[in-house]
């Protein structure tokens, strides 16, 4: 038997052009010889539609698409996903299922481990089922499952017990499961480790296809793959792009591999190739074209402008240039020698007459008080006035050039730097983004070396160094690691050999500064711990 | 046997003052006589901590705490909140706790039915009791729940199904419930006919222990009651404050009313009393002092002045009014009236040399495009970048002044009048804004009449009115009470009698501002369904 393994980039509640695409897909498969052609988890609406499952006339478009497909599709045996009503009183309103079509027949396996991710909280939609069936389908025994369903309920890494469990007492052959399951850059490999053990566990053939594309701050990177009943991969859908790929069922038993296994990208290609499609898709999902940037010569401005240019084409990124009384000769130098090798537009506006003229407008309430972080965080933000103006001119969207660094220690100034539609490099520490940009360099200087090597400044004071607030990166990055990645406590950091001090201050830093952290754009996904959704802390906790 | 009940204002993770305050409590209502004094849910870490409760050290301090609480109240029979760890392996770290401690003893009752509200998701951290152990104490058999244990599982509003259903086979002869039940308008009538029902339905009586106070967007009640056995409320704490009330259990059974039952207070009075708490809390938690409002002269900043200068002191807020050449002088006449009857200070700041200053640094770059929504923006971002930097310069914390009407279409300037630390009347619609002003009017005009009778204007363009872009308040916020509130779609509320076009337009506009009402500060609750977590939309969802 061939089945199709059909990753696409799905974009939520358009039902038209899903439908359109699940059922093209489909076609063009089975022109090329499929027997099956299996989509992803929630295919019909794109995963994951939270709160717009709530509304009726939703669910009646999701209904609506799986019968278009039914006919469009009647003579191609197809598993999409989609949402089907639960009619148990009492219960969820719904269950997330994949649908078995062909020939006017049609039979519904729903998820059983519904996922409780705080990405994409599955439980207040779906009702968990408790029905263990097989698809009977060519001589084959499919076991159909969803996504958690195949997650590991055990403690140990290595013992794999999941929903497979269950099923293998139908006696299956074959597994299949639809997954939407969203990237951190140590997903490929945990997803490998687990679905590889799934298959060695019960001696069969495993086909996962994964959603590829970004909906919003959440990025899928696809990587779907067919694994044969030792375990072996025996074929891997591209990362981060849609493909349609037919494999031969024939090939997955008695398995002899006759190449490597799959390589897992290293993780800076990860992050690349995850930030270049989280800002493709946003753009192309909002219906924008274009974006602006400002550009101040640092790394983080130069990354961001980067990813716009990779992701949408240089023409459809302009910059500004925003220098300040205290910019540096060599900020301006860099901003420009990086636009013009990217081939961006840019135009310079300075600062100081504007800043002058707040102080004018500022001086009798201020009444001769010092120049302090009112100021500094003043000239951040009329940079911030400057780039939303040129954007609602020109209709550019203006992207957040925060790293994760500054987000987690609230070094940064609301409504100046940290404006913008979406935070390209947010997940992104300062020492990554350093390795982020020597991996772009590698065969050609795109981001200025100088740009690199220079100490980081916020150049919002004469000769301001951030080390002069912050402590150095590779230190300040190891201690948020531990306590953002890992929820150590300061003695368990402490006794990591980080001095005390230090750890005590960057603790009270990232606690204060959750109120800065509640006001940000989407941040990019690209860690197992970014900002947003995933880490819950009250504004006013003392803690 | 007396009972107290304990209704205290808990800062989350601040564990010295929660457990001092959990044991003066406690002393100082054994010397009033108490038998047994009750605390409400999480009581020792203060509810919701989220995220920390994934902390370690967390987790020990709560317990350390209540080892403190069993020592210092050695003689005193309590029951507190406390999360508990749960030693089970594969299952959830915690479980939440009502903790009976009294001469060294202790005993322990887990919550059956987690929470899973997503304002406080408890799923993450805790795993649900299936314990159902009974309290003796003095002759009596308590049964103890914790919040949503008593929450109706059935689908009959009449028809209460809950823990009580269970723990009746163990032969209780009262119920106590520990509770944090974030407030909306609907919850006090809610909780109590489910309260009611329960005790009328078991024949028992019980008491109800909530917690007060805001903490951050969600605001706790308070409105601790003890019940009759009949159902009658013998006994109601108040409304929005801390309060630590006696009880005699004697009078809850064979009771006979001797006036009448608990009247709740009018939505009105509920949302304005909600709101100065709300206010006051965040600044009390955040440890500031000191607010700032940008006046308008129009409604909505007139509001959020009013409810700073009632939660912070007149003496602690600060307004300016920052007249555009687009200002009518009506709107200068009616901020100073206000700040001038509401005591606060005010200064003047004309925006018209700034906004000029704009146009000359921006003349190139637009190159005589004409006037449009830019220039509308770019005032509403000089007022924000002037109030953040006097924020900045005394330390006064920046108000929000949106409405639930703007919030819902986006008419609001991101980095502009959408500045601001907290949103204060973001739960409220226009409509209710008006009601809102006429309640705090009914006694003395404090807003002036004239501000409340004008038609409302965003002034960013010559005789603009809010009616040139928006369907009038009434209906709008008809529609957006359907849609939101209630999840209808378009084709029902059309079917309500409102016209398609506007029906259309209004959802349209909600769907596409979702990015602007994620960046915005955190909004005080008041309505069964406001913005921030626990209505989430896909930024890019096509819908």
């Amino acid at each position: 038997m061939k089945i199709a393994l059909a990753q696409l980039n799905y974009c939520i509640g358009d039902f038209e052009k899903n439908t359109e695409k699940i059922i093209s897909s489909a076609l063009k498969a089975k022109l090329k010889g499929a027997d099956l052609v299996v989509f992803s988890e929630l295919s019909i609406p794109g995963y994951f539609p939270s709160d717009c499952l709530l509304f009726d006339d939703f669910q009646k478009k999701c209904q609506a698409s799986l019968d278009q497909i039914a006919e469009k599709c009647f003579d191609i045996p197809v598993i999409v996903g989609c949402p089907m009503p639960n009619e148990n009183e009492g219960q969820k309103p719904l269950q997330d299922c994949a649908v078995y079509l062909y020939q006017g027949k049609r039979q519904i396996f729903a998820k059983q481990r519904i996922g409780s991710n705080p990405l994409c909280d599955e439980r207040p939609y779906f009702e968990p089922s408790a029905e263990n069936e097989i698809l009977e389908f060519e001589g084959f025994r499919i076991a159909v499952t969803l996504g958690e369903d195949l997650s590991n309920w055990s403690d140990d890494p290595i013992l794999i017990e999941n929903r497979m469990d269950q099923l293998i007492g139908k006696h299956p052959n074959m597994v299949v499961n639809l997954a939407a399951s969203p990237f951190d850059y140590t997903m490929p490999k945990k997803r490998l480790d687990l679905l590889r053990l799934t298959a060695l566990k019960h001696e069969l053939p495993l086909v996962f296809v994964n959603q590829v594309g970004a909906q919003t701050h959440l990025i899928f990177d696809g990587g779907s793959m067919a694994f044969a009943n030792n375990g072996h991969v025996d074929h891997a859908l591209p990362f981060f792009e849609e493909a349609v790929e037919i494999i031969d069922t024939d090939t997955l038993y008695n398995y002899r591999p006759n190449a490597d296994d799959i390589v897992i990208p290293e993780k800076m290609s990860l992050i690349h190739d995850a930030l270049v499609l989280g800002v493709r898709d946003y753009f192309h999902k909002m219906g924008f074209k274009s974006a602006i940037v400002g550009l101040s010569g640092g790394l983080d401005s130069a990354l961001v402008t980067y990813f716009a240019a990779k992701a949408l084409g240089a023409e459809n990124v302009r910059v500004v240039l925003l220098p300040s009384q205290f910019s540096t000769d060599h900020s301006v130098s860099d901003a420009e020698a990086l636009a013009i090798k990217l081939g961006v537009a840019y135009d310079t506006i300075p600062i100081k007459p504007l800043f002058d003229s707040f102080e004018t407008a500022l001086a009798d309430v201020f009444q001769g008080r010092p120049f302090d972080v009112t100021e500094e965080n003043l000239q951040a933000r009329i940079r911030g006035v400057i780039l939303m103006a040129v954007s609602n001119k020109f209709g550019n969207i203006l992207l957040n050039t925060s790293n994760k660094s500054e987000a987690s220690v609230g070094y940064g100034t609301l409504y100046g730097d940290m404006c913008g539609g979406l935070s390209v490099i947010g997940d992104v520490y300062k020492s990554e983004a350093y390795e982020l940009s020597r991996f772009i360099n590698k065969e050609d200087e795109i981001i200025p070396w100088h740009t690199i090597n220079k100490a980081p400044s916020a150049e919002l004071r004469p000769d301001q160094k951030d080390s002069d607030s912050l402590p150095d990166y590779s230190i300040l990055d190891a201690i948020l690691y531990q306590y953002i990645e890992c929820s150590k406590s300061k003695e368990e950091i402490v006794a990591q050999g980080f001095d005390e001090a230090v750890v005590t201050k960057t603790i009270r830093m990232v606690n204060r500064n959750e109120f800065k952290r509640q006001q940000v754009a989407p941040i990019l996904r690209v860690s197992p711990r970014a900002f947003g959704a995933e880490r819950t802390i009250p504004v006013v906790a003392k803690f």
